[in-house]
This record gives C-alpha cells, sequence and structure tokens, in this order.
C-alpha cells in the first residue's frame, strides 16, 4: 500500500512579488501624492511591470535584452505617470521606489511560512523558497523587511539565467536548487499566468487568487486554487496526510 | 557621392493589427450588446489577446504551447467578458468574433499602400508585406474585405514559425521572405512593443502612434514616429529622396 500513498511534496516554492509581498501596498503613497490617482497608478505600474519583462525576454532568451526587475520596475512606472498624464519628478519617482523595496507582506504570509516549518520538522522535508522575477537585492531587502528571515531553504532570482518568467529557465531554478523533479514540489503564485507557466513547466501548482480573478484562457489549471494562505495549507495538507499510516515510513526525515 | 546616397527602403513590411486594421472597430458591436461596456471591453480584450500570444510564446519556444491566433482571440474574449462580469453566450461571442475576422481598415491605410506601390513602380523596387501574428486564414480574410488584395507582394503570419512577435523567430520571417538585411527595410507597426521588438531585432522602424501614446521605456527608439500614414509616406520620401540625384541611378528598377 504505502507505494499508492500521496508523497509530500518535497518542497514548496513561492512567488514574491503579489504573492507573499502586496505589490498594491504603495496605494497610499501614490494615493497621496496623485490625489484620485493612486489606485490607477499603482495597477497600470504593475501591468507594465510585467509586461517588459515579458517582453525583453521573448525578444531574446540569450540574455541580451535583459535588465535587472529593479530597472524594469523604474521604467514601468516611468511610463506609466506619463500614460495617466501624472506629472512625475525625480524626487517623486524615489519616494514611490522606496516604497517598492520595502513593501508589505500579507497578513496571512509569515504565519503560513511558521506553519510550513513545523511541517518539516514532522514526517519527510519540505523545502521553503522563493522563485522571483525580483534581483537578488531587491529579494534581499523585501524579505528582511518582511520580517522572513530565515524563513526559507532558498531564494532564488531569475538574475540568475537572465530570463523572467514564464521563461523555462526561469521556472528551472527550482528543480535545480533542490534537485527533485517539479511535479514533486508546489509552485504557490497569486499571478494566474505564473501559475500557468509554472503548471507548463512541470510544477505542481496552486493559484492564490487573491483579487478574486477568472481563471486565465491558457488552457492550464492550477492543481488547486484558493482565496489565501490558508488554503493553501488545506491543499498541502491533502497531499500530505497526517502521519498516520505505514506507507509515510518512507519519507525519511531530512530525506 | 552616389555611395553616399541614402537608399530607399527595399520593403516596407506592416504590423496587420492596429495598424492596417483597427481592432477596435469591434466598440459599436460590444456597444450595443453590453451598453456602457463596450469601450471597456474592446480595450481588455485586445490587451488579453496580446498577453496570450507573448505568454504562450514566451513559455515555450518550440512551439509546444503555440495556439493559432484565432484561438487565442477567442480566449482573449472570453477571459475579458468574464472580468467585466458580462453575461457573453455562444451567441454573443459568435458576433464579436465575426465582427473581429472583418475589422475595418484605417482610413489612411489604403491610399497609402497605393502611394507606396507607385513609388515600387519608380526609382528601385519596394516590396510591400503585412508580417502579423495572424493566422493565415484570418490575414486572408481581413486583407480581402478591407479592400488589400493585390496591394502586398508577401503576406507573412507568424503561425509559419509557430512564435508570436517579438520573439526573433516571427520578425525574421520579414528578411527571409525579401532576401534582404533588416536595417534595409521599414517595419511599420501602431504598436510600441513591437516597434520596439523590430527595433532590436534590427529593422529600421516606424511607430505609428494612432493613440497618442507615451514612448514605451524599452531602451529603444523608433527610427521615425508619427501620428498616421501621412507621416510614414514622408518618413520614407526623407529615406528615398526624388529621384534628382546621379546616385539614384545604382537601384535600378525592379532590383
Amino acid at each position: 500500500m504505502s507505494a499508492t500513498t500521496t508523497p509530500l511534496p518535497k518542497a514548496v516554492i513561492f512567488d514574491a512579488y503579489g504573492t507573499l509581498f502586496d505589490v498594491h501596498s504603495v496605494v497610499a503613497a501614490a494615493e497621496q501624492m496623485f490625489p484620485g490617482h493612486g489606485d490607477a497608478l499603482s495597477q497600470l505600474w504593475r501591468q507594465k511591470q510585467i509586461e517588459y519583462t515579458q517582453l525583453r525576454t521573448l525578444a531574446d532568451l540569450a540574455g541580451a535584452r535583459y535588465q535587472p526587475f529593479w530597472n524594469i520596475t523604474l521604467d514601468a512606472l516611468r511610463y506609466s505617470a506619463r500614460k495617466l498624464g501624472l506629472g512625475l519628478n525625480g524626487a517623486g519617482e524615489k519616494r514611490l521606489m522606496d516604497e517598492y523595496a520595502c513593501l508589505s507582506a500579507y497578513p496571512d504570509a509569515v504565519p503560513a511560512l511558521r506553519r510550513l516549518r513545523e511541517m518539516r520538522a514532522g514526517a519527510g522535508h519540505v523545502g521553503l523558497a522563493i522563485l522571483s522575477n525580483g534581483n537578488p537585492q531587491m529579494l534581499d531587502i523585501a524579505v528582511k523587511s518582511a520580517g522572513m528571515t530565515g524563513l526559507f531553504d532558498r531564494v532564488l532570482s531569475v538574475d540568475a539565467v537572465r530570463a523572467y518568467k514564464p521563461a523555462p529557465a526561469a521556472y528551472a531554478l527550482g528543480p535545480q536548487a533542490f534537485g527533485v523533479a517539479a511535479r514533486e514540489m508546489v509552485f504557490v503564485s497569486s499571478n494566474g499566468w505564473d501559475a500557468a507557466g509554472a503548471g507548463w513547466f512541470g510544477y505542481t501548482t496552486f493559484w492564490i487568487n487573491r483579487a478574486g480573478a477568472p481563471a486565465e484562457e491558457l488552457g492550464v489549471i492550477p492543481h488547486g486554487t484558493g482565496g489565501g494562505m490558508a488554503d493553501l495549507l488545506d491543499f498541502i495538507e491533502t497531499l500530505a496526510p497526517p502521519d498516520k499510516s505505514p506507507g509515510r515510513s518512507r519519507h525519511s526525515p531530512g530525506g
């Protein structure tokens, strides 16, 4: 019977921006600077940021068009302010980029990560990682300012391969880091397109649909979907039932 | 002196959707079906359509995730209607997709194409082509319904390489079709990202900024920009001054 027991995921890999860190926590500062336009600026900024990462990677997978996420984030801010007719000067740019450097974590993020670390100490070893478009320096600051220091085994940046998600080279960083197949890991993202890309690549995927958005029409369905981290924990516990079956014994602690 | 004369472009290659064909000519039908939401549906539909082409190509340049533009256009419509909370049934889908199949041409498109054909009959040979994300059947219907039959030497679809713009394989169709270097051809698009992609690839580029949008912050500037086809003709005539210099004689008719 043990051969048919659902295995624990070997690792849980999180997208960062939008999934752990609230990219729209810049709205308050943006609204203060441009009353009535804070939400529109935040939305367009995020949209252009993602678009620019994808365009640059798509135009040249060899990385010649690659720019670090920080630079692209600034480019996207400049475009968005102009598109909305907002006069954004150097000081304004700096203020909003500073906000972006220290985004708030979603309130359910740290408790869920702590819970996953506890599961790791139980039956089987569950690795925890970030796999993000953010460049290493951005991720370092964001992890620290969100109080997530020490919660991850690995913080993986696509900067290592100069290709943004959903390029396969970016998703490949997960299996490379943990030495296990993508399907044995759960990839968690609040971005529907990212969950789709990870699913295409071969991960077991969980879409945290924080915004209540419709499912993307990309012909690939996440293995799990929910509104927040509690649903993710339920999903993972379904994959890894409590250690009461003899079949669990094949998961040696730390193995 | 003849060696320094600016050469005529060997070919002018047009993006189709948004550049020759008005993708927002579906607004009237959409507005009739969903009063007050026609413009929002048209805008989001177009945005998701482009996003889906890029995601599918980015996720797998080998073409395994490729779907023809018609299918992607339908996927994008379905997502957009759900996102906006519009109840779109099968008959509504069909009506809007039928509209999309026969988009209006911009009023300045056919006259400009005719003028370019005349230039071709003069000094030097200027090839005319479409290079589009549209699949061949879509392009065939669109060209016919826009009264553009016979105006192009080639109608090139990225379907041949199963990779959407701005993938280099898509832009490479132009040089392959005409047997000349990209920089000797003018690539014309109303989509800022497409002009950027073509510029990265190496084309001489002209951005028809029909929407009065800000320039994209992608670190590449179009060689020419204007508000419509008249500006494109001016730009090309600047590249190819009237045949009054002895240097022009090196452009043999038809060569």
